[in-house]
């Protein structure tokens, strides 16, 4: 097998705690050839610190001197589109973060201008990796759950909006608590279903606390720049009568500091995922079971081995392009669910 | 001030155990001069049982024999529209078992006929006479809570589905889970937003668990007759952009036996119900509250005197005709919506 | 169905508290006739009581005037063997109460009369009625446990020596705490295993705290008559190689008060019976199982039904007479271990 | 005072991990000369790692070149014996891992050959420097307990077969859960009761998880090649009538992933050893013991002093030559008893 | 032994529920041949219930014509004294409620008249029967807690004031907290220091929350009528060095709605009372002991035992007029203390 | 702004691991230009571990050589007057180790020179710093407390006597738990109450423990060198009626190995500070808040912070020399009532 050539678009802390490292520990199947961020200097800086050979500050450049196989992009969401289309039209297979884009429309033409060229799109949605997971989606196999019609999914911060970065920002990230949190656990719901798209979205976006200001636990944010939702709920409904109910905040007035979970109710079975339990009936009584020693994993090698598997034609459960631009519909139609 | 002259419409468990005792309770404002049953030999043993003087087997006798001042309606479901009709054409006041009626249409005849005939039409929601509610209220007007937006209500039973009475007849009850429970925690979600009705509704219905059977924990089911809905979801949403997600089952792959709750969100603080506890700022920190004396109230008891005081025009807190049709109606486009 | 006309023989507690009830619950069925006690007018008071027409001061009237189809024997355990060779000579069925009797002779006898006079003889032993046994049984039956290959068995008292009663007299009741508590756990733990015979037995038994005296917390008893073991341990082995670890005692300086219970360790899953928990391997995981639901029963009353069943030859899991001498060799061999 | 010179026998991680640390923080006391292992070349990099001057791949050089004073033998099972004849042939002490040997024949002979050389021969039984340990023993000294009657010990794992070395070939280990777990807590009781030999011994060993497979917890193990017991269970008693009921597991599907722990009742007490706590009678009451402040210390680095200490003729609580042979004794008698 | 003759003074609910009842079980000692209450209706009514032959409306006429031997006071704290003194003249025993007096000198009168008559005078502090007391008592006999040194000693509610009776009469009750609550723990420390009389006394005492009303937890209270003090602090000094810090209150801003508690610290051992665990050293490491199985006691009875001993000459720990003077002194210097 | 030139004076643990890295993370405003310790060598090596120039063994080398702007005396107690008025004759601010002196006399003679010579005298009572004390001041100033009227303040060690350093020698520590542990406490209270000297003051002292000696939980101590309390008790009285029950211990038998706290009663509402709960009354309840997000804070670094602004002229809380003057005053009164 030959060794993919990788490289890095976005040179942030995702970049540096979360792709590199696990790219490293995979160096028998990929090799990072080239890092690319915004200023020169800091991309020779971490390229430096990884033992990373070329650093850049344009892709052009990148691509013109590097020919990579494929591309990490890690970058804000407003340039996930432009910088996979770019990457695809230099024939590159890409791990995208999430969420996909700012618009379905975006999500769409990059899954499509994937399926044409024949390049794996996939974005690092890692809960995917987690050992309740895998468990669940094991159970289902193994037919503990029956047919799974309801589903609650949230992740919620009841004083999370980040201190730092662009996370207040519309126009870079497209929206706020749903797009930076909804995201993961919408993912997850939506692969239990086997990833349909809703036949009715109906939906709620609020931001009055962001735009008050108070005590803030992932630093402080400035209610004055705040132009996003803090809290954003919805309704699922599939055309098999199937439903999603969906909660997330950057902040609310809950209890904990932060939770995410799902609940997951199947004929036969419901799961609650963090920690995982089941609940089901048992030699003719009603059982709650616990899988006491669920292996603790690294979430984000996982998925990149997921993805890599991908690149290489083998089974793999990474978010794939035409998942994402499904997902990305669902939350544009939230939005403007929201809106009207 | 005289004496209400009361009498008793149906001869069931929830005359003999809650009415009538908390009636009873309140004999300096209300006589029970008769009770009404489906059979003469059972409404007589149990007006005896309270020491009742009359028992009648239809209420035209009744009417005819006894003229009360208000009647008390304990019948099954499909009995509320015609019996609140002809009682309010003999001018009593009524105090009906929930849910107010099989239908929207209905429950606005029957709120309508009461205003034009100038009778309380009130039912018994009970949930409002907990301390919980009370509190809750009390948080509200003292502007703890700033403006409420959005609220998870639910009423769940792991295997509660009844082993007796019509709770699985349609055309009895009109409804399964949502009619019997979800009710409860929808009237007192509508409450903290002020009832209004939702601009949208989008809402699904099940009954797999129902119609395949298994462990009862409320007695044993039968599948083969099983018509209603075993669970019920739902999300609304309003015109000031507020929104209530809404759950209810009789039977559900949950953990808990039994799980009635609202959580409540505003701009400055938060509450759950049960035990109640409020989440918000104080002395510039997050801040959890409890309140552990809450008083054990009766609440029947307390339901009752709200709806007596109704009926002397004083202040009362109990659901009114009008607020009975605003939710009825919603519960007529949840089915409507799990339909299409 | 003919009703059965039953005898209790034995005035104390545990017929006026246990048997007694049990059977007038079961009136359809069986019709107490008379009741035999020590003391004619203690025995005639008991009677009034429970409104029995007949009561005497010695069995052979009791036969000559009564001539019942079933005795209930509830006189200590000496009395146990010739009451019943006395009651089955009158050719009735037997329900005696734990332990069979002093001797595995004894009990041997007993159960080749009543098999050779066909009647039905059953030893009262009412833990096989929880509901925590009859879901071990499924769960064996389900095939969630395998082969069963070891049990540990214990049924413990810190300072339980009864202050009341023969418990601590060695001719009357034949033992002590191997007697009056190893047996309830032992008839589980052989029942487990399909109750053969073990081919090896060691044990010990001992008795300082039982003749030095102390705090007692079953009332207070005298160390200076104190004739029986106070603990007694043993290791049973069968040629199956199967295995199964008993401790009982009347008092140990052990943590808890009370303490009963059994661990069953199977090829595919193990139990632990109070409260009932199944440890096996689920969906690929090591999966631990709860029953939160397990019905609360009147295990007399069970006990009692499966006694009649037996003697209406219905199928029935009453500990039978062949069983009590299996069991009541195996405390033999516990004894004559201990004493060599 | 003169320095030992020590060696050590065995390169594996318990020299690495354990002998070798413990040692050198002694070096007041003793020198590590050398170490030998099955291969030159790791044997080597083992002596660099740690400063010592010799490596060596076969003992006969060892003994030949550096002559020491002792050594420590950390090598699979098989090896104890005939390494220890040759290291006390060349007048070591020897400070063995434990178990001591294959056989009861062997640890006899090498108790024997010991005494017969005047040379210590000890074995690394660490949980004797446990502080539970030490205060089981102050407790017993100050006649806290009385006289220890009857004890119960058990080391079980539920699904801890090693997935590395040797530990499921049984002509290089002599056994498995037994040899490997149930040797710990069998020297503390036989401790307990002051080291005697038992009269009667019963036992059973079991292997059907091990030779099924199954989800690990300690790596994956190839039922294929497992030949070792997965249990074993067994009843020793004495001739003063004491008792020792020993339970071990590398797999077993009981709850606890690793439960390791002793009961001891005695006349006056009863101690549960992990967490202690001691049950007895106070001032008239019964009365639970908790000491809440017990010293955390380092336990091989404890039994090393202690092996030093018996080599310089002090007062030492390690496992002797002797008590070695006991042990193996018991051990045999186990297995003999489970082959019957 | 001849049976004392009976006669409660005092008609209120702690004639009706406690010492009543307790007498009543004590029928072979003592025989209640009167009572005496305000009012005659009400007496003869209480004495009917309890089938008790007279009954009176003042104390001279009970006097007069039922002569007793004992006398039972069970009236507001300002009748103590004088119907003590009354009482003694008419050579009776007497068991009276606490506190002794309003004041310190009348507590010394009522104890040196006692003396003079020969006669009993006990007052009613129950908690020196509970189990825990007694305990403390025997450990501090046994030698287990070596010198006591320091008390801290409370008896706090939150908002209990008392909504009934007499309890915020200045006049009547002659105190708040302190008198009503304080005494119960203030008399145990006393006990446990051997009843000296304290050199130093510094004390505070509160009414804020008492006069500015509130949320009440034993019904609601009248702010304008509040005369007592809501909160006692004080600190007692003996001239062996020992010290007590004393708190009581009837409303304070604490966690817990009721506490009362006794830490004890002395020179071997420490214990507090509620739950009793002792903190001491034990085989050589510190040890915390708890004595799960105390028994569930009768205080009342056991106290009215206890005086009925003392009138008979026999050994008792009720609390002695003489004690109960040193008590009255310290309240007296506590108020002193507060005031000056 | 100009940079302080600071000098540290003594070479010890609390120099080295406190002082001296807080004032490094604040080197845009102070520099540490010189450090003066018993021993020229150590001086120098802990200069050089921080990268101090100058490094003296006495400190009039360091005032002639360096001048300093300010100093930090780190030494012995006995040491904190001379080394303080010397500091202040060099024209320096001071930031002094608690507690302030040996006597009330001394400390005030120190903050009298002080204010005379204009320079900032303060001391480390770093307690101060912690966010549960600065949310107290935050709910004193908005209200929450209403007025503080008792404070029950207590730092008690079970076995806590260090076993280094000169803490149990008199002359040098001027006192034990009091003087270490107990001014801690003491700060605080008086500060909640707005820093008043007492009225009345009565305490004890006891040393009976570490005279005795026993297990210590802080290394050995010796009981023939033990000179100080290991207990100190005292009750401390205010002009405005406000009280405060203070409790220090280095040894005492009670649960805690360490407990340290305060409960603050004030006429609206109550706190305990560890961890930091409010009990008052909310929308007409009784209710309990808690606060489960406060900061953990660097409290050395930020009391470091809180001096220089004073040296600044800036507001802050740091203890001032007038109350270490009040605080050295109520320790002295402490002293004089116990010997008395």
């Amino acid at each position: 097998m030959s060794i993919f050539r990788a490289a890095i678009i976005g040179g942030g802390n995702i970049a540096d705690k979360n792709h590199i490292p696990a790219l490293k520990q995979l160096s028998d199947q990929v090799d990072i050839v080239a890092i690319c961020g915004r200023e020169q200097t800091k991309a020779r800086a971490l390229a430096d610190k990884h033992g990373i050979p070329h650093a850049f500050a344009n892709t052009a450049d990148l691509y013109r001197e590097c020919s990579p196989d494929l591309v990490v992009i890690c970058t804000p969401n407003y340039l996930h589109y432009p910088q996979t289309i770019e990457a695809l039209e230099h024939n590159c297979h890409i791990f995208c973060e999430k969420p996909p884009a700012l618009t379905a429309q975006d999500a769409q033409k990059m899954a499509d201008l994937a399926l044409q060229k024949g390049r794996v799109l996939a974005y690092n949605f890692q809960l995917r990796q987690t050992s309740e997971w895998s468990l669940l989606m094991r159970c289902q196999t193994d037919g503990l759950l029956g047919d799974i019609y309801h589903i609650k999914a949230h992740f919620l911060r009841r004083r999370g909006i980040p201190g730092w970065g662009y996370f207040t920002n519309k126009s870079m990230q497209g929206g706020g608590a749903l797009m930076d949190l909804g995201v993961h656990v919408l993912d997850l719901a939506l692969c239990a279903l086997g990833y349909p798209s809703p036949e009715h979205v109906l939906g709620n976006t609020y931001d009055m606390i962001g735009k008050t200001g108070g005590k803030g636990l992932m630093g402080s944010w400035h209610p004055e720049t705040f132009e996003v939702e803090d809290a954003a709920m919805a309704y699922l409904s599939f055309s098999n009568k199937a439903s999603i109910m969906l909660s997330s905040s950057f902040a609310l007035n809950t209890q904990a500091d932060k939770d995410r979970n799902l609940e997951v109710f199947g004929t036969k079975g419901g799961v609650t995922l963090f920690p995982f339990s089941l609940h089901t009936e048992l030699a003719g009584e009603l059982a709650d079971i616990q899988f006491p020693y669920l292996e603790d994993v690294d979430i984000q090698l996982k998925n990149t081995v997921a993805f890599l598997d991908a690149c290489q034609g083998k089974p793999s459960n990474v978010c794939t392009g035409t998942q994402g631009a499904i997902l990305q519909n669902v939350v544009d139609r939230i939005y403007q669910s929201a809106a009207t």
